[in-house]
């Protein structure tokens, strides 16, 4: 394995993307030990510092783990979210039934606040309008991932605050109570934001690390405004597929 | 404009939502200075130290900026693209073309370099084969908004090392060629990534700031591999709307 120097890619980034290559090719399955930093300088003829830097980059991005005196090991991929294939977004049970990960939820409150501007025009609400805020703590297989915020008119989804939405999908339950369910090619907008002390001691990680943020105004089956949804997520265990 | 206390959304966050929602409904234009802390603060009815932290949070993600002296700025709207909208993802020209600003491409350098196993199965290349890697700074009125990276085969493509790529767009330039465009449906990957020293330096970030990172494996339209691109995008300067 030569790899090229004084390219327009550097060389630790080298390293990095051909071990991300074999680890998405299996040549690294998730929970094997890669090579050490000192087989791996030789396999690919560069220096420990460069081994080092590619290896702790992997490490930040999600794909790797260090295990003091261990070595370093290869980490469950990340979760991979279907969007807008064939006008269908994949709800996050979905996605983890996809990867063979068990969906959780824990409800961390659910309360009545006043809708905003922008909420009451989106959901045709007069003045004084208010919104059920549910949120909810969303794990893989008991791994933290997101933390959900659906947003339903109070008027007409007061079953929501009596109601158990513990390991159950909500979107699920809503249909059972309702009929009604999103209508699964709302637009969403997608930014990063950084994690706050609160999403952090919830997400279980450090303070200000990167977050998508997901925004989406779903509409129903039948076109109709239905809730709004605010979602944050852990960036280093999350890949969009769009 | 009362918030609610003690409940699931911190004050400082309802402060930012409700200046996004200001600046995302035209109250707040851009180039605007909003209301100072201790105006803010009375207008919340929240303590100055909230307003600081909301003003910080909306700061780092992109939204305002502090200039010393002078007051908190309201910036220009980050840049919004489409993406899988009637099955057409934008190219970075039109993005900007859409809010009304030029955009700009500086090339970096362009070289030759050995495929990859994966990049060989996906463009259907035998063992050996090279690419070229074309890699330039984009920006948009000036500002550095994301680095560029797109592998074509050198086999057929072996005039883009004699191209003048700058301030063009190399899809157009690459049909004129070869009568050859992407599909423009293909499957893209979305993750975040921590610019490193070098990115940093070419997109004028700190480093370690996120960037999203995309990967698109390009069909033409006869559905035929085309080439493959990862860029790396500032966050705080860019929404994607899918």
């Amino acid at each position: 394995m030569k790899l090229e120097e004084g390219g327009l890619t550097p060389l630790y980034q080298q390293v990095m993307e051909d071990l991300k290559d074999d680890i998405e090719r299996g040549k690294y399955p998730a929970g094997c030990r890669i090579p050490s930093e000192a087989e791996l300088s030789q396999m690919y003829s560069v220096s420990r510092i460069t081994v080092r830097r590619a290896v702790s980059e992997l490490a930040a991005e999600g794909y790797l783990s260090k295990k003091q005196g261990k070595g370093t090991f290869v980490n469950r991929r990340k979760l991979i979210r279907k969007i807008c294939q064939k006008s269908e977004i994949q709800s996050f049970t979905e996605t983890c039934a996809e990867d063979g990960r068990v969906a959780g939820a824990k409800v961390l409150g659910v309360e009545v606040v006043k809708a905003r501007e922008g909420e009451r025009e989106f959901l045709g609400l007069g003045e004084g309008a208010e919104l059920v805020h549910v949120k909810r703590l969303r794990t893989a297989d008991d791994v933290p991932i997101m933390l959900e915020n659906n947003f339903y008119p109070l008027e007409g989804f007061e079953f929501l605050l009596e109601a158990d939405l513990s390991d159950t999908s909500i979107f699920d339950y809503v249909q059972k109570r309702t009929g009604r369910v999103p209508r699964g090619d709302d637009l969403c907008t997608l930014e990063v934001v950084r994690a706050s002390p609160e999403e952090a001691s919830a997400l279980k990680v450090a303070v200000g690390e990167p977050l998508f943020y997901e925004k989406i105004d779903f509409t129903d089956q039948d076109g109709r405004p239905f809730l709004i949804g605010k979602q944050y997520i852990v960036c280093s265990l999350y890949v969009f597929n769009i």
